[in-house]
């Protein structure tokens, strides 16, 4: 078979079904080939930094995703969407088109190179935001995808092919692929003496889980679940596991963030808890209220993606899952506990008099929102006001608490839609924001029946207003029609709605019906931020004076 | 004074009064510092790729350009736009407010970087794509501010400065700055020689000058109009510079592309001049028709940005400008001759009848293209049609024949128009390129009150489709609705139309004024080419196969 076809059975392996990327004279052939037959659907993308971010958000739900590139122009363009992969631990495969061995070697003056007959400088660059990266060769093309793919699985972060065009189309042998490519498994030894130890340190203490983004990437959610459902733990999570334990579980502590966490009951739950449970936790600013977490690690256990460690006692070698497993399983044979009276529904709210605020729009959308949502918010308010909603179940929220990419989420929408259609995808996204990515608006019109666009017009870059001057001619953006730009952009199908109250904008919720696509754009002061992004706003600019 | 203020200092010496770009927390304070009453005016950009783009376009007209992004998100959605800047040899400095010095010693967990605690990674990738990166430090900046722009000055390419939110406000003796940075001096003893061994080669002879886009970068135009007055050269010009030298000039021989050249007189004095001068090319794949000129360059005067050749023996260290001037004084001292007979104008044609065709579209520009003109054409049949265009006077063509990004031109175009507000705007644009940069038309349509914006809408990736599998589904794209996406955009002033025929865009194109923004959308046949962009798709798909 082709290494072309080769790499696409690899893919299709990994659970993956569609392909984000743009075409080029470099990737034309190895795009015929990764789709001729082999069960993978191309989607094509308005550009490639958008198409980092479609693959990014179909990897989240998927656990793998796979763009498609063309030399230069092409990988250059989406490598801020992949280095976002690596800081947020998303795996998926950047494949890109490479001009044929012969002219590397030869160095040729070639376009989409920088003309200077070194064709090593885009796979140099990615080597700094990838796990592992190679440039196909015809003798080890076989070895050189499952490297890079076996890393990008094992340490749930991206990985970077370039495949010159004659390697595309070279022969490899398709017998490997009947071993499928796995995550690594945890040494024996190694998680029978954790697991001892986690008994001995466990025995009959008060469990308290906090879940961070790396629970969500190994697919955890079944497994906090049962451990919730046996009543002696409760579980809390960090920003970037906020709904991966359904929120409305009686065991669901919600979201902590440090000195920032909005009910105080929760914050002493955790950082007082008997015994603190640390599943795929990344400690970084954002989502530990700028560092104000106090938590005493050294007498917790701490399961990271290839470690365990319970207080001081580290167990190189047990993988997560493996670890929350072990943990799962001693809990069931402790028995059960009556699990607490679950909190109480939301109760709904009516809407404020007068122009909407920030305080209107987050109670209007908590009042609103279906179960079973796939609910992406943009860095800034829509981000930091969305933290604070009581999700209902089956629905996680999707965003980037470490990367932060501003526009991130349209695109990642349309990733998400594919990867899981069943769910209705929404997105709360600020104009400034939305403006970075909007074109991928039409390829999610068309792709989706029916999917609930926010935009949160608030006149500029709220949230750095919110830092530092906020007068500054930078903080502005360009106005725009938005209702006209989305159905140019969207097609006839598409509904709008400009809301000015929260009134309107309840009337416009309540209006989103699940066969067409609905955006509404909601008109918000300039200055006005939710509570959360106000503590972290100070928080930044406090370290930036 | 600051930090920032002495960079803003550095800028304004070079030309520089626009910043391209957008704001972040990294680099507000930069920000604030580089705008306070220094004469630099901020242009927001709708993100990253796009400010590097219109950074881009500025240079190649003021010589020297500007962006400010921020830390790892921002800076990394620009890379592909300097890394254009780079194997186009446009002079620009790409700025990124960074996190402090402290936090990336300590390897802090910090948003927008990949939280594995090295900050290095995007300096290191920036520095496979620039003449010049540093990570500003208090000690030194002054230093590597300099070391960095001359370094862009020298290479006519980009440089790369990441300024910690410590060190942009650090104090730096103003004293320096009283001796502004220049381009590097040719040394006078091998100038001399070399003069001196242009003279006898030339003695007598016919000269023919091919000009490359060097000879552009390093503001050439005048010394070669006044080497073609002398009535004893002729000159012609790579894709890259094309109306370099009015080509309505008696001496202008217009475009060279190796065998491709359209016009079988000009490929015969290029490629059989009795006395050869090559001013400042990059005999790339695509300007010299896929590597088919023919050329002895043994024999040739080649004259390289900081080098010169005559014949075998080379002149390391003299610079192109002065090279130039030494053949200018040459050619002076030898008199003049009457020059041959200026080319007649273009004949008027009149339009087909039937649908709009390629030619029909390239007829009616030549027949409407008004002089001083700032004609911008992206990678595809935009560029490769209008490299067909007899230019009239006044008028160049931008594009990018080496870098080929498609998309650059829309977000270039403002760049070129806040350089130069003088010439009329004028861009062509396919309908898969807008589709990638499409928004920086809102920047684009308040900052000039009348450009001209052609999109060929012939439905998808034609280019591409002309290389192989025409019929694949990657060839396609979402269909838009341009005129009402561009209206949304632009606002209130924008005047739109669609034609199909000839006819149409005639009159769509005689009723641009000159007080308001026109958007044409011309619907072209799907796999309709320019002649020369078929010649090149032919060449591509031959080395791909």
């Amino acid at each position: 078979m082709s290494v072309a076809a080769y790499l696409a059975a690899r893919l299709r392996q990994l659970g993956v079904e569609h392909l984000f990327g743009l075409p080029g004279d470099f990737n034309l052939a190895l795009l015929d080939a990764l789709l001729d037959g082999t069960g993978l659907t191309w989607v094509g993308s308005t550009n490639e930094l958008n198409a980092a971010y479609a693959a990014d958000g179909y990897a989240r739900v998927r656990g793998f995703g796979a763009l498609v590139t063309t030399y230069g122009v092409g990988e250059l363009s989406a490598i801020n969407g992949v280095a976002g992969s690596f800081a947020e631990s998303v795996p998926l495969v950047q494949i890109t088109g490479a001009p044929a061995t012969t002219a590397a070697r030869a160095g040729s003056l070639t376009h989409h190179t920088l003309a200077d007959g070194d064709f090593g400088h885009f796979a140099r660059a990615y080597a700094e935001v990838t796990a592992a990266a190679e440039v196909l060769t015809e003798q080890h093309a076989a070895d050189q995808i499952d490297r890079v793919l076996a890393a990008a699985l094992r340490e749930s972060q991206p990985g970077y092919l370039s495949v010159p065009v004659d390697v595309a189309t070279a022969r490899v042998s398709a017998a490997r692929l009947e071993i499928p490519l796995r995550r690594p498994e945890s040494d024996s030894q190694a998680l029978a003496a954790f697991t001892a130890a986690l008994g001995e340190h466990l025995r009959g203490a008060q469990l308290t889980l906090l879940a961070g983004h790396l629970a969500r990437r190994r697919d955890l959610g079944q497994v906090l679940r049962r451990i919730a459902d046996s009543g002696l733990a409760r579980v809390a999570a960090l920003l970037g596991a906020k709904g991966l334990l359904d929120e409305r579980h009686p065991a669901s502590l919600g979201v902590y963030i440090g000195g920032f966490t909005a009910d105080d009951d929760v914050r002493q739950a955790v950082e007082q808890a008997e015994s603190l449970v640390v599943v795929g936790a990344v400690f970084s600013d954002l989502v530990t209220g700028m560092f104000t977490h106090d938590l005493d690690l050294t007498r917790a256990v701490v399961l990271d993606l290839h470690q365990a460690r319970v207080g001081l006692a580290e167990f190189p070698g047990v993988e997560l899952a493996d670890a929350v497993a072990a943990l799962a399983d001693l809990v069931d044979r402790a028995g059960r506990a009556p699990l607490p009276a679950p909190a109480a529904s939301p109760v709904p709210s009516t809407a404020e008099p007068g122009p909407l605020t920030q305080a209107g729009l987050w109670a209007a959308l908590q009042d609103w929102l279906p179960p079973h949502t796939a609910l992406l918010a943009d860095a800034g308010t829509a981000y930091y006001g969305a933290a604070g909603l009581a999700l209902p179940e089956g629905t996680e929220l999707i965003g980037q608490p470490i990367w932060s990419s501003i526009g991130y989420t349209l695109p990642a929408l349309l990733g998400v839609q594919l990867a899981e259609p069943a769910r209705r995808p929404v997105l709360l996204i600020g104009d400034g924001a939305a403006q970075l990515t909007v074109q991928e608006f039409a390829t999610l019109a068309r792709r989706h029946p029916a999917p609930v666009v926010l935009v949160l017009n608030n006149a500029g870059y709220t949230v750095e207003r919110a830092i530092r001057s906020p007068d500054a001619v930078y903080q502005d953006i360009t106005p725009w029609a938005w209702p006209e730009l989305l159905r140019a952009l969207g097609g006839e199908g598409v509904r709008t709605a400009t809301v000015r109250t929260g009134e309107q904008l309840r009337t416009a919720l309540a209006d989103s019906a699940p066969d067409r696509v609905t955006v509404i754009e909601a008109v918000l002061d300039r200055d006005d931020v939710p509570p959360l992004l106000g503590a972290i706003a100070r928080g930044l600019s406090a370290t930036r004076s």
